[in-house]
């Protein structure tokens, strides 16, 4: 019943999180004719909220796992955008991660691999996407990762 | 002879303001195809910039209505971009809102929330849109809030 | 054998750099439909890297100088993405620059206009562009400036 790229998370062991609800009055996506963009999605776990500033008390491994989370939410999005059939996905296009750092973190990248390793891992080619990879001075929540993203679905 | 969707902003006693001519070399909105791309606009009052940051010297509520500026801004843009006609305006798809916060800031959805309230009070269901909300290290001029957008229009 | 556009630009003593590789798992460009999505590339000159802080230890103007070598990036990967013809580039479409910055400083435009300024004069008026000019905390491996952009080709 579920598709292909569902059955392919299944067997990594992988279970979409519920789609998150907006923090605020918005919508989490929109649909505009191909091309799906997908609202920041929070750094957020099975425990809750994954809170933290990279450099000060959060290290880049446990950074790149909180990218992870992002990766997933943006994912259960996405499947709600297809009517819950995810096969529909073209392509991840691009995402845009925001990393809460201190002034002198430099490792943005490796931070926001914890999402783009998770996108290619789970999706092969088409979740080779392009990407930003910036500091915020803060986060909402103060959550460590927001990464918002652009998909192609048919 | 204005556009049924100006006539509700002027029911709502909301005048927009002319479209603010662009801080440097650039322009102030870009259509490609059916989605017009307007660039990030500065908090903006009646009375001038609206400089501040949230943290420090501002509180969330006057963010909150700083944010509200820039989403008039938005829309003066927009109009401009449909060629005074906002009724050609077939839905906000994203805003992605920088506030200008110390490190320990944690309401940017209630900041940002002050453009994405008034884009729905405005607009109804086609103002629901995507969006992300984060800190900016610092703003141009000083601003408190800067925010871009992605509209669809026919 | 080379493009109008690169005739202009070698008219003007410029040479586009090798279209620099990504700093992490994911792709320099995404084309979907007519719309080309570059990664945000980082300030990066003939020496190397181009670090710094604006507002602590480096001026606008050179800031300026690091959005230009963005730019040229930004074009490095756009002529990839365009199989080499950059002619069939229609028009810049928006840019968003991230200047790592102090928490006071106010110049990002400036700075910015570095990278606008360089697609004026080496487009002309399809180099004219939507833009967003914002202070990230720090940016990937120190660098001053990165910016990324979206592009319309035919």
């Amino acid at each position: 019943m579920s598709s292909k790229l569902e059955q392919r998370l299944t067997e990594m062991g992988i279970t979409l999180p519920a789609a998150p609800a907006p923090a605020a009055n918005y919508v989490p996506f929109v649909v505009t004719g191909n091309t799906v963009y997908v609202s920041g999605q929070i750094s957020n776990g099975s425990d809750g909220l994954i809170l933290g500033k990279l450099g000060d008390n959060m290290s880049t491994e446990d950074g790149a796992a909180a990218a992870r989370t992002c990766a997933l939410s943006l994912l259960a999005q996405l499947k709600a955008a297809c009517d819950g059939d995810l096969d529909r996905l073209v392509r991840v296009v691009k995402l845009v991660g925001f990393v809460n750092s201190t002034a002198d973190f430099t490792d943005q990248p490796k931070v926001i691999n914890g999402a783009s390793d998770f996108m290619v891992e789970a999706l092969g080619d088409i979740g080779r996407h392009a990407r930003s990879a910036v500091s915020a001075a803060s986060l909402p929540l103060g959550v460590a990762v927001e990464i918002e993203g652009i998909f192609e679905i048919k």
